[in-house]
């Protein structure tokens, strides 16, 4: 039985019909990775919309932190699979195979983070994300100093929460519109 | 026993350390509301994801769409009352109040809104909202159809669903700093 | 679109057809308050266990304990808030405001009574009644002594556990008959 | 190992030192069980308390009622089951199995209620009774409207919520104090 | 009401339809028990799994461990108590009160085994049942080192988990079938 | 930071302290798979477990069945969604891979199975296998009724069952003792 391949159970405006700066970024995206990420196709339904999401999730993944990409990656994948988001957890479990060259680090992050040999700081990272996605009205400042003992600074706890929080966001997007991930994912760094 | 009046339980930079188009928007909201809002303070820790969030904020809650301003933020509170954040309930409680000027409602939101009486649109529009926030992965078709069949077209169940997942960005930023809400809101259309 | 104004969705009886020592009880609650609080008018389809539910509330709310007046409508609103009990929120989240002289105060109870400031001891009380409302078989040694350590005597602890235990009963018959607060409560002391 | 003969984790006042009121109580209970019930002697610890106990207590399970004694309590089992709350299991079990005279009946309200071999009218009550339990704040209409198909009235739905609601009063007195029930019941109707 | 006397919801074979080494166990059955328990018979529609099952039941249950029959009964009953399985916490509480001669530890099995007057041994070991049971992917280090404490071997550990395990798959053949116990349990050892 | 290459959290005898027919085995599954499922090393702590475990395995997952091996498998995976079971989603999400030739197929059961295109028939049998891995004590008639509706016989129900009976068996297996599964099965039919 071949599996979905609808985009979103919304409508999806036909690129053409996107503004010049959108296209642009259509262009973009097909010479660096081949295709158009299905999440930008999606969101394309409201444009301003999705240039705003652009723009945050470049700044939330991408821009400085004292969180490597790595790292940022990694709180996606947890709290995409606390939230089993189907579309984030193909997307962002093929960014942990590359950005860390290990296959099984990006199976681990989708399936069960505890089991993985993570260091002291990257699993004090991942139950705060973690606990702040399944219980945020539970977090305290043990949590916090926790992270703190692990010498993470004020601002790299903000990141922390920022990337768990945008996660949040994002999965319930891709669950809302039953987004589905482009295939191209699927092979990556295997 | 005085309530807590920290800002965050991160650092807060000084207003006038920032750069000047944030100083401008803290004298308009000086202007407009009596008050810069606490999480405009607490965010500018990393100001250009202030920029941002407030681009996003603005942009959700305020441009043009199918659901009424009251609407969205019905849903704010709805989301915000699930994940027990005590920054939204406070800031957007007091919006409901007063674009509504029904105080119960404002109350009800945060409560229970199960109690409230609400149309059949507003009520099914709300249970989506909370199924997204409670259980996203079990979102599907039937639950899209459903507000289908209240007359919300792609572009509004897009709204409802991305007003839903923004609060489920912001709560969890608000539970991660410990942020407390200007106390001005607390006196706002009673 | 209004607020329901039903009492109760089960019958409730014509206050002239009550009997005499409820009638003079309805006369008093008009005089000291301006009105009969709701909860009084749906449980007189059953007098007797309205004059049973009123010696108890007296007996638990206002004789003499340990605990405050304050620290026992705190209790009541946290236990609420837990169940989502919007008459008990509305009617025992002004009582918080009025004995404290703090509106903020009732809206933490009301909302996340973990980001109050509270002192040690309240913290603890609260925390008791929290767990001994969602998870009473897990109750055990520890969290008494964690109680007797802020020094709550065993008089104390019975109370701590009866005011938690009672507003489990009482929020569950407001929202078993959908019983609607009386509107005077969401004014006082804003 | 034996099991534990305490009655109470907090204090239990002697006998001899109840006012004359409580001792007759005693002294009729002895006569008729051939024990005190525990919760009794836990409860005399707060007199008036007790009191007011036992008048809910017995208003609510023994006088005049659209539900037999039977369902009231199969009511008491099914929610003490949800709360998993030793004494009353221990405590009610013992009364189906007597009221009933079947043995059965008695472990599968412990146990599984949904496994018994129920009417229509009785398996609905249990199950508003589990719901009003587990998730109050979900109770709606429709639930009240399941219970008047099957022939209950106002009154009879007042008095399944009260009694719902009376045993996670209950429940949590038992719980908190770890109350310990009288051996009698074990053997009763086996 | 009369309780449910099927074996099964699903077909059951006709005992004389059963292969000469089932039918030989149906007879050493009836002459050391005096009937066939409801589980090999509902099993026995699919005769080679049920071989499988008695084989690993009776391995698990009854062969050399350092655990005691009474505490693999003990963990049968406490993780059946989680699944609210009536086939298995009749079948082994009954066997609980026989090993133990103690009835009361029976029942506090079945309804809280919190509540029990444990050796700090069997309670690490229930609580570890516990937590598999209900949260299996939390289990780390720190739950086997409880239990290393205690002085439970590696072999230990190893018969606690698969003791555990066993019953979290037959308290679903159970329920998946509407499997009703036996009725001789009931009485045995009371 | 390489991830963990233990096999079991409890000690593993050496390959050749084994008894000659384990030993066969192994040679066997090095001949046919190239390696040696870590489960039956972790398992070969107890050996006869071992043996009976094997023998239900290829029952279960192997024998005749109104259910095609590859219909087994998706049960497999999605119980070891729900239990978050790293071991067994590694090795029967790569099985489902192999078995549909559908990369997509294996990461849609690990990661959502109601993402996935199926069958209504496969789609039934999945939600069966998640309602009764998460809630067991809720099964009933309406369930089976849902599965007889597809076509599914008595036998085809029981094989349904016990399939996710046996991974709520094996998950809590390798959770309990942090069983790590071998790094071949990461590379199969990507």
């Amino acid at each position: 039985m071949p599996q979905p391949d609808h985009i979103s159970a919304l409508s999806v405006p036909s690129p053409d019909s996107l503004e010049d700066d959108l296209q642009a970024i259509w262009a973009k995206c097909v010479e660096k990775l081949g295709f158009v990420p299905n999440v930008y196709s999606a969101y394309s339904l409201r444009p301003q919309r999705l240039r705003n999401f652009m723009k945050s999730y470049n700044e939330i993944m991408l821009s400085d932190s004292g969180l490597s990409k790595l790292e940022r990656e990694m709180i996606a994948v947890v709290v995409s699979s606390v939230n089993r988001c189907y579309y984030c957890l193909v997307a962002h479990g093929a960014a942990v195979r590359q950005l860390s060259g290990d296959p099984q680090l990006g199976e681990l992050m989708v399936m069960n983070y505890r089991a993985a040999g993570l260091s002291s700081r990257q699993r004090k990272m991942l139950d705060f994300a973690w606990k702040l996605t399944t219980a945020p009205a539970e977090i305290g400042e043990a949590d916090r100093g926790a992270l703190r003992q692990e010498g993470f600074s004020n601002e790299d706890i903000f990141d922390i929460a920022e990337t768990t929080a945008f996660f949040n966001l994002s999965n319930r997007m891709a669950s809302a519109t039953d987004m589905m991930p482009n295939p191209e994912y699927h092979k990556m760094t295997r």
